[in-house]
C-alpha cells in the first residue's frame, strides 16, 4: 500500500498496550483498524473486531460474510488470523474468550456504544479504557509516507479552491456551488467527500454552517472550507475566504489582521513549542486588534485518516510539537449577523520547523466576473 | 419536514425512558438525534449531546461554535433549549450536571467509545443501558410520513436500477460500473451514496464484496447490491442479479429456486407472523432444493434512518412483525469460487399484509448487447 503498513504498527501497539498494562486492544471498524492493518471495513451492526493482544498474536473476529473482504484487504496480506462468526453465535462472548483472564482492554475510540456495552456485559470484571490513549503517540507522529498521502491530499484540495473563484457568482445559491465544489473534491483525486461549507454574507459568521439556499449578491463575502479523503484515506482540510465584487470596509480591515495572525501563527510552528502556543500567537494578534472576542474556537487540529484528531491546537494543550505532527492552522474572525473570514492551511512539523501543505494565496480572492453582466 | 418531526417523538422518548426506569436519554448525532429532532448534526470529536429528561424538560449541549446551526436545525424549531459550551469547558461535567442524582442513563446506541467512558467517568455511579433498547419500539414502528419516505426511497433505487443493464458491458470493470451507479444513485434525488456493491463472475459469491478491478465478461453473473439516504434520511436498499449473456446452466438451475424462496418469504410477511418465520420461509425453500448450506446469511434487516436497524429478520428473533415495520427480505445463493445470486426487496408490514417498496423484476436480467459488436 501507499503508506506502507507492515506488521510493524501491530507490533508498536502490542508493546504499547504492555506498556500501559492492558492486555488487549479491541478495535472495531474505523481509522484505528485501518491505520493498524488498512482494512478499511464497513461500521455496521454486526461486530468486526481487531483483538490485538499485549502477547503478540493477534486475531480479527468478524462475521462470516465479511470474512472475504476482510482477507482480500491489506489485513489479509499481514497474516492476521480471521475468526468467522456465524448470523446466531455471540461475537462478544467470542471476543471475551480470546482475552481469557484479561483485567483491562483498551476500545478504539469510535466503537459504537452498542459495542462497549456489550462487549462490558459480555466480561464484567474487565477494565474498559480508550484505546486513543494507546495509539495516540503512533497515530500523531505521522511517518514519511504518512506526510506523503497528506501532501497529495493537500494538492488536490488546493486544486478545487483554485476553481472556486468561477463557481462564485451573484444569483447561485450556495448548495449550487457546493454540488459544484463536491464534482470537483472528487475529480481531483479523493474517494470521498468529507465536507463542504460555503458560508455567504451573514452564513459566513458560523464557523459550522454548511450550505443553504441562500443566493450570493454582489458585496458578500463567502468562506469556503472543504475536504475529502484520498483512496488511502488520508484527509484534506483547507478554508479560503473570497469576496463576490467590493466587500465592506470594516471586513477588508480585519481580513489583514486574521491574515497577519494566521501567518504569524504558522511560523510559530516547530519543534518543542507547544501546541498551546501556536493557539496564543494567533489569539494575542487577533485580540490586539480588537477582535479577542470574535474568534470563537481554538486553532486547529490534527488530521491524517481522521479529519479531526490528536494534536489540538487549543489553550490548555501544552504537548510540545514534534516533527511528524500535522494538524491545521485556522484562526477566524466572526461577526455574528455581519461575515466572517476564516483561513487554513495543513502543516507539518518538520525536523527544525514546518512544511505547509497548502499553496493557493492567502489573500482575499476577489472575484469581480459577477460585474460583467 | 416531510417525516413530521414534532415534539411528540421527544416525549414519546421521555415516557419511554420513564417506564424503563432510566433518568435519561443522552443522544449524541447519529440517527437517534435525527429522529427525535431532526437535526442532521456531524459527529465530530467535540461533544454534542441532546439530553432527554424523563422528567420532560430537554436541553442540547453543543459546542459554542455549533450552536447557530443546531439553532437553525428542526431542532431549533422544536424550542429545545441549547447550552452551548467553550473550547476549554468540559462537556462531559455539563452532561452530567444536567442530569442530577441520575441512577442510570441510556446511551444511543451509535455514540462513541469516547463519548461512553468519558460519561462513564464524569458519573461514575451512574448505570449505563442502551437507548436502542429503549427507542427500538419508536423507531421501528414507522409513521404513515416515514413509511412514504421509504416508498419514495424505494422508487429512487429502482429507477437506478432500471439503468443498470445499459451499464453491464463486458470488458468493464466493477469500479467503473460502480462510478457510474454512485452518480445514478445520486442524480435520481439521494443525498449520498451508502454503498455500491458490483460483484461479478467469482466475486457474486461474497456477499458484502464492494467493486475491484476486475473487468466483466460473456457468462458472468453480476450481483448489484446498491443503496442510499434521501435528503430526509431514509435510506434505500435494492439488489438485483444480472447476467451477460449466458449464465451457467448450475446458476439458472438455483436462481429460480431463489426467486421462488424470495417471493413465498416476501407472501409470509404480515401482522404476527414472527420475524424468524420469514426467514425460515426463505431457508426452507432454499434447503430443499439442497442449498441450505449457500445461503450463507440472515434473510433481511429493518431500514429506516439507517441501512440496517431493528427487525432483524433471523433465527432466533422471535419478535412479532406489526403494522409500521419495514425490513429487507433478501435471501441469496452463494457458490464460492463460481457465482452467486440474491434478490432483495424493501418491504413494509401493513394492516393485513405487506408492501413492496421495489417493483423492478425479479426475473434474471440478462443483458445480451455485449454480444452486438
Amino acid at each position: 500500500m501507499d503508506t506502507a503498513i507492515d506488521t510493524g504498527r501491530l507490533s508498536d501497539a502490542a508493546d504499547a498496550a504492555t506498556n500501559a498494562g492492558i492486555d488487549a486492544l479491541l478495535v472495531t471498524p474505523g481509522p484505528d483498524l485501518r491505520y493498524l492493518t488498512g482494512y478499511d471495513a464497513i461500521a455496521l451492526e454486526r461486530l468486526t473486531c481487531l483483538v490485538v493482544r499485549a502477547s503478540g498474536d493477534h486475531v480479527l473476529v468478524a462475521p462470516k460474510l465479511e470474512v472475504p473482504a476482510a482477507e482480500a484487504s491489506p489485513l489479509g496480506r499481514l497474516g492476521v488470523p480471521i475468526q468467522g462468526w456465524a448470523e446466531t453465535d455471540d461475537p462478544y462472548r467470542l471476543v471475551s474468550s480470546l482475552v481469557p483472564g484479561a483485567s483491562g482492554v483498551a476500545l478504539s475510540n469510535s466503537m459504537s456504544a452498542l459495542a462497549v456495552l456489550k462487549l462490558r456485559d459480555a466480561m464484567p470484571a474487565v477494565r474498559q479504557v480508550l484505546a486513543g490513549d494507546i495509539l495516540r503517540e503512533l497515530r500523531m507522529i505521522k511517518s514519511a509516507a504518512e506526510i506523503d498521502q497528506l501532501r497529495h491530499a493537500g494538492r488536490a484540495i488546493d486544486r478545487v479552491h483554485e476553481q472556486v473563484p468561477e463557481l462564485l457568482r451573484a444569483g447561485r445559491t450556495e448548495r449550487e456551488v457546493g454540488e459544484d465544489i463536491a464534482e470537483a473534491i472528487l475529480a481531483v483525486g479523493h474517494e470521498s467527500v468529507d465536507f463542504v461549507i460555503v458560508a455567504s454574507g451573514p452564513n459566513a459568521a458560523s464557523p459550522h454552517h454548511d450550505v443553504s439556499d441562500r443566493r450570493l449578491e454582489a458585496g458578500d463575502v463567502v468562506v469556503v472550507d472543504i475536504g475529502g479523503s484520498l483512496p488511502s484515506g488520508y484527509c484534506s482540510d483547507s478554508t479560503r475566504t473570497y469576496a463576490i465584487g467590493h466587500a465592506p470596509h470594516e471586513f477588508l480591515a480585519y481580513y489583514k489582521v486574521l491574515q497577519s495572525a494566521q501567518q504569524l501563527a504558522v511560523d510559530a510552528v516547530r519543534p518543542g513549542v507547544a501546541a498551546e502556543f501556536v493557539d496564543a500567537v494567533a489569539r494575542d494578534a487577533i485580540s490586539a486588534a480588537g477582535y479577542g472576542e470574535q474568534f470563537i474556537h481554538r486553532t486547529g487540529h490534527g488530521i491524517g485518516l481522521e479529519t479531526h484528531e490528536e494534536p489540538y491546537i487549543v489553550q490548555g494543550n501544552a504537548e510540545p510539537l514534534r516533527a511528524g505532527m500535522v494538524f491545521s492552522v485556522e484562526p477566524g474572525i466572526y461577526l455574528a449577523g455581519h461575515h466572517g473570514a476564516r483561513i487554513e492551511d495543513i502543516v507539518a512539523v518538520t525536523a527544525d520547523g514546518v512544511e505547509n501543505l497548502n499553496a493557493t494565496t492567502h489573500d482575499l480572492v476577489v472575484v469581480e466576473h459577477s460585474f460583467s453582466a
